[in-house]
């Protein structure tokens, strides 16, 4: 059996791989391939493939057979390329070994350098060199490198040795040191060597070679490599490719240097050619910051010879890729090498930036500009963020739940953050958790940290759907309500102190930290006009404000897909009326509490109505049970006894009546509407009212009417009855005779919903999938409660990713492609769309248009994000 | 167009109905037709089916076109007949109208006799029968009914104008009154009916019939029928059929009578003519109970020829019909006429030994008397019951949890249970609901009542798991745990007080009612026999102690389906343990608390195996979330604290955090294992330890290990793998050589492990369908809560059934279809169940069969209705 081709040669001989490659070669192989193609002055070598890592790690760590013959055959060309034997005493051929995976995954893998040195070896080469010193820290550091990298031996004990010679030869820094000093030094890192690993240093270069491969190899199933794949959500790779190249060395001389460098700026996205360098060092000497490295402009001054071939190299790179790449170069003896290029990592911004300006140079289309931005990056152009120069002193890690950057003074209740607030303090809302009583205090807070709940708790929701920053689940937090402070880390924090939070990232600090403003450029406008060129799903927002409203308006919302009136009930004397409500004995009682409320309902439906006008407004009837509205606490229980004028016993005994052992599965959403109908009665009337008087001020209101937690096709019969009757005898009442076409639909977030779409379409005028709830059900997951476990699921690899934040496409996916397929077979054309948390998600977007919905439904913030998302997803 | 055939004459000259026909003809009439068929003695009519009754409600309560004209042709056929004309005023054929549904709804539908009297038409009988007073007493009760059933007017009206003419007349009971009397009763009656209606009672006998006609019909919508039929579960019918029948009267002398019979004894199926008669009477008046009627024994000494002629009908009936069937009489004038038969209803008890009987007479086959006795029924000859003849002082009435009957004094906690019952007292535990804290006083009390929670709350499952008396939401007790007393109606009752509990009725009595005590008798081993060589689907039972498990033996389990380990850990020391093992901080700390509960653990298994010795057990590992084990009030807390040696604020802060929103979708089930593998490790360390130890033993146990609310394949995957590996080192530690088979399967209760079952089923050996938690999920209802909206949802018709008794076809059921088609594509022979409370309910077990799953688990008392049923199943 012939054996397979696992080693690939790159160089002038021939090139035996391209960029397409880049699964079986990684990366970087793939690219140092491609660029010796196109003519670019890449060091000799060779890639061996990712396959070859996946068959080490299942034959338990055995390096597959022939693989090493594999390596002298293609070192063999190597040497004869560039004239060096691998190790030669007289003139050897040095080398390093680097991994690099399909994806990049930079600090993540370990890198060897220099090898192919011995103890003769490293004579030839300060003769051939004519610099013995650079030779001699060409050794020390190859022992150093491969002792730690390879071997195991603690980088510390290289080290201590470093610091005894320097300090026994008087000079501080390492470059100070002379030849007889590197040579004690060589002599000393190899007894740690021999320490560490109970043998000599070897003097075969193969056989450093060979442990270095395996060492890359092994690398992959590192913790901390496994754990950035999982952060990443990087699946479905072989593992890594090694590539051994040919040493060129930037530390030969004041005619030597090395750096990086961006064909763009990967901050703005400028074309400007971006990058650092520095003369006389090694590649890891600007990665370790002891020197600072120049800006790449200032290289005209050095050698401008080289700058303009660098210049060169950028449009080569840039014409030859189609995007902007970052290179890692190094200048031996006035002579240019390129280590490797890729795609340049940028910002939000850039990303924006780069894409559209490309299409103006006529090197992308539209389309691929779309798919150049990922979508969540443009996160970072619409919200405030910490200026990511500024100082940080971290107190403690959070989720990150929804992204922002504030910083205020602490509040620990809702009362006491609206009241200072309002004295004009900035202060950051401090919850164990929120629940929807602390609503207002939310709402005017800077930012908003709790130390419970996950990413899709209450705070974290709410927040999202307003663009508020907030951090939840900082669990290191200790709240201490009744003294007003917080401990974190052995310090304690207090009213008077600010603290910042950063939403992006989930950190909390300590003190303000300085922050940016987001400002929208022409390039996102453009790039926005394509995607909606580009995209077939609608976007709507969940709004349920007139101010979030005319926000998602100007962020291109086209529609409101969720409007909660279940916050409608919480602001001032709503509460009250509402609490009124739900202690009401009788339904006649309960019927004049409600009238109460309805004025107040009809003029927010108008206010919404009206800064959606011409655009639809799903508005879902009252979800909540109704004990979220009642207050828990017996202060705040005998006060609203005192207000209503009844027995705090009485409320007491409601609220324990009302308590529900699993909330989540109780009483709320359309089996209020079955058992209390006059609540829906009194929503429809306020909908319908304020229709009549929009219309009648000739606003083109557009109310669709969604309800809630269906799971049995009677019951959205019924109800669906009874929302026309009420919509019947509202217009009668009125006196207004025009057609009132006000759509009926549901919520599709019971798992009995998605089940029994076909029978529950024939009474739905449109289908909205509440992926929240429908997810909860169908894993059987409180969000509330999921993360006492979670983090462990997504850690041990059970869970690709939090189900909460993408959709998960093979169970809660599989309910809404049965529920599409239920519903269209009753209905061909019958709109449906999705409100959960996923409207804003890119890859759930991708899903919703693979499985035909009309429309993604979001926050306001993230409609962008969906705009991009559903242009990706209709180009993929 | 022809008008549809609507009236549907019997009698001697033609019968177009028979006994097939009760969808279109009611129950009655179709016997009617029947009945004069096959020759029997039945007076003459026709019966208007019940497709006019629905278009009579479809149009809107009018009745349809030529109906009346096919009523005129059809009275014309039995005036011929009998040589009467309805209406005449010399010798008028009388009739009465009864209602007749395709299912027996008895006392739901009204009924009017005597119709065709008229004030001439009276004096025509008079005259003919030659017995006035009996002519006018024949009229007084025409008014009386027509005015009451079909007119509307209050009986009360009409009874106390009676008792002012009984008063006038100086006579006490109603047949006291001579024909004076009946003439001013009347004019008097006559009155009320002008009073009430508006106009004069009709003296057109067509228009008599017509109304009544209509009453009938309307009568099928009054709440009374709607109720009843939603209780009985009746669904699918059209409507009522009307059945105009020729009076005969049991009331014109001492050669008269009238009477009701079963052609066998329906308490207990003895082949015994079984009924009753009352001389000189008409059937409403045997009704009324105003005088006591004789045995039908005894009409062998008033009229031997009547009784003869009886006897010979029951032997037509029975060969006619292979049937016990009920029926009703009337002698006129020592002519015997047949008003009605039908299936006589039957107890349990009875309908077991029926079927039996009428197996061994030849008159059924085998599969045709499994299919006679409702499988459900057997609950009465399992559980003791009240004597029906007892008095109740019924209190209140709360949901028929679990079925039985238990007397006992009030006990209101767990502790007070233990104690007073090893004291010897006989307690009822009464709580406002149950928490598996309190398991142990549970099991001891006699019966437990609480005052909230469903038929699948904690206290019912539980409670039938044991065949434990239980009623459960008994809203109207308040309970005073403090004072130790419950208030209910008014009523007071302490400590020192008695109370009965009705599990099959969910009544509440005062007092000890008398019981009776199950005999099982040798028919029942007989049809159960029968059922086992009948059925496919095999029967296991859901036990977790030795006791248990004996006891669903000797009921005939054929293994376990369902062994929850939990239980076993709240008796005596071992929840210090457990409650050690959760307050532990460190995986360490965690394992020794586990080591010390691994040896009762092992012990527990072993009885457990040893009593099921050569049938499978299946073992779930622990399921509900920890917090379930610790205690939730101050006192307890105080009292674990001191127990274990740390502070109260200790274990209260854990209780805290420990604490979920929504404890059913919270940290539980496998989730554990997944978080802390240490209590899976120790729980499979304990079961292969038992295994070997009683395989050692020559005990031949058959474990199955099962894992909890899998969700998704690589939960069971890792958890799989982590439990093989814990057999093999267990098996090495105890130096066990031998093959351990221990199959490991998973629980199919959360929807997302239905839709990705196939993925599953890659890791499982069996799939075991948890279908009360897959109900909740599905459904999104809590059962502990659902109580709030079921019985609405039940009244109102959203829902046939409560889904937590009768599995959902269309929804849970698709998902168990999925999953079962899912399995089975894996792996074709997979072995599949259903452990949820359904595995005993014959309807689901039906469900069972028809996707093929392999046996159904359910408590030990409910496994002779599970065989039955899966013997109904695999027959139908």
């Amino acid at each position: 059996m012939k054996t397979p081709k696992r080693v690939h040669y790159f160089g002038k001989t021939k090139s035996e791989g391209n960029k397409e490659m880049k699964s079986l070669l990684g990366g970087k192989g793939a690219n140092l391939a491609e660029m010796t193609s196109i003519g670019l002055p890449v060091p000799p070598g060779f890639t061996i493939d990712t396959k070859s890592c996946a068959d080490y790690n299942e034959l338990g760590g055995v390096l597959p057979e022939g693989l090493m013959d594999e390596v002298k055959e293609n070192m063999g060309i190597v040497e004869q390329e560039i004239g060096k034997r691998f190790g030669s005493e007289s003139d050897p051929l040095l080398v390093s070994v680097r991994s690099g995976a399909a994806v990049s995954m930079p600090g993540m893998m370990d890198t060897v350098l220099n090898l192919g040195l011995t103890d003769k070896a490293v004579e030839g080469l300060a003769r051939i060199s004519g610099n013995r010193r650079f030779a001699l820290d060409a050794y020390r550091r190859l022992i150093n490198m491969f002792g730690d990298v390879v071997m195991g031996v603690p980088h510390e004990k290289f080290e201590t040795e470093f610091d005894r010679i320097k300090a026994e030869f008087s000079v501080t820094l390492d470059t100070e040191l002379n030849e007889s000093g590197l040579e004690k030094l060589i002599e000393a890192y190899k007894t740690v060597y021999r320490d560490g690993t109970g043998e000599d240093f070897p003097q075969d270069p193969y056989l450093q070679l060979e442990k270095s491969i395996e060492a890359v190899f092994k690398s992959w199933n590192i913790p901390r490599a496994v754990r950035y794949r999982q952060i990443n959500e990087i699946t479905g790779l072989l593992g890594t490719a090694v590539n051994v190249q040919t040493m060129v060395f930037g530390n030969m001389g004041e005619d030597s240097g090395t750096g990086v460098a961006f064909t763009r700026d990967p901050s703005t996205g400028q074309n400007e050619f971006y990058g650092e360098f520095l003369v006389n060092a090694q590649g890891e000497d600007v990665v370790a910051g002891i020197r600072t490295p120049q800006p790449v402009s200032e290289m005209v001054n050095w050698r401008p010879e080289i700058y303009e071939q660098l210049i060169e190299i950028k449009s080569i790179l840039e014409n030859h890729y189609r995007e902007m790449e970052d290179i890692e170069y190094t200048i031996e003896r006035g002579t240019l090498f390129l280590l490797q290029t890729r795609t340049g990592k940028r910002t939000g911004p850039a990303a924006v930036k780069i894409a559209v300006d490309m299409v103006m140079e006529g090197r992308i289309t539209e389309r691929e500009a779309l798919l150049r931005v990922p979508a969540n990056d443009l996160n970072q152009l619409l919200l405030p963020t910490f200026d990511p120069y500024a100082k940080r002193d971290t107190l403690t890690r959070g989720l990150p739940a929804s992204p922002g950057a504030a910083s205020g003074k602490l509040s620990f209740t809702a009362e006491d953050a609206v009241d200072r607030a309002h004295a004009g303090e900035a202060v950051l809302l401090v919850r164990k958790e929120t629940s929807p009583e602390d609503v207002s205090g939310m709402h005017i807070a800077e930012g908003i940290l709790t130390s419970t709940g996950g990413m899709t708790s209450h705070a974290a929701v709410v927040a999202r759907g307003w663009g508020k920053c907030c951090v939840a689940g900082a669990g290191e937090i200790q709240i201490d309500e009744v003294n007003r402070i917080i401990s974190v880390g052995g310090r304690t924090f207090g009213e008077q102190d600010v603290i910042s939070i950063d939403g992006s990232t989930g950190e909390v600090m300590a003190g303000e930290v300085r922050k940016q403003q987001p400002k929208l450029s022409a390039e996102f406008v453009s790039l926005m006009g394509w995607a909606d060129q580009h995209r077939t799903l609608q976007v709507r927002t969940n709004a349920d404000t007139p101010e979030d409203a005319s926000r998602a308006r100007e962020y291109g919302a086209e529609g409101i897909g969720l409007c909660r009136t279940e916050h409608m009930f919480f602001e001032g004397e709503r509460i009250i009326r509402m609490r009124e409500m739900i202690l009401a004995e009788t339904e006649q009682a309960r019927r004049i509490a409600l009238d109460k409320l309805l004025p107040t309902q009809r003029e927010d439906f108008k206010g919404i109505l009206t800064a959606m006008q011409g655009l639809p407004v799903t508005i879902r009837l009252l979800d909540p049970p109704l004990h979220e509205f009642l207050p828990q606490d017996d202060q705040q229980q005998a006060e609203l006894a005192e207000r209503l004028g009844v027995s705090p016993e009485k409320i007491r005994e409601r609220v324990t009546k009302l308590h529900e052992a699993n909330p989540m599965l109780g009483h709320r959403g359309c089996r209020l509407s079955i058992t209390y109908p006059e609540i829906l009665e009194m929503q429809v009337t306020a909908i319908t009212q304020a229709t009549i008087e929009c219309r009648t001020a000739r606003i083109d209101a557009r109310p669709e009417i969604m309800i809630p937690l269906v799971g049995i096709d009677k019951e959205l019969d019924l109800l669906r009855k009874r929302v026309e009757s009420t919509i019947a005898a509202t217009a009668k009442e009125k006196g207004y005779t025009e057609i009132l076409d006000i759509p009926v639909g549901t919520m599709i977030e019971v798992p009995r919903a998605a089940l029994t779409a076909e029978s529950i379409a024939e009474h739905a005028d449109f289908f909205s999938f509440g992926t929240n709830d429908l997810t909860q059900m169908t894993f059987g997951y409180s969000r509330d409660d999921v993360n006492t476990f979670l983090p462990d699921y997504i850690k041990q690899e059970i869970l690709e990713k939090d189900p909460f934040q993408s959709l998960d496409t093979s169970g809660v996916g599989r309910l809404v492609e049965m529920a599409v397929a239920g519903g269209r077979g009753i209905n061909e054309k019958m709109k449906m769309g999705i409100c959960g948390e996923h409207g804003g998600d890119p890859a759930s977007i991708e899903f919703c248009q693979r499985v035909g919905l009309n429309y993604v439904s979001c926050s306001p913030f993230r409609i962008p994000i969906a705009r991009l998302g559903a242009a990706q997803a209709a180009i993929k």
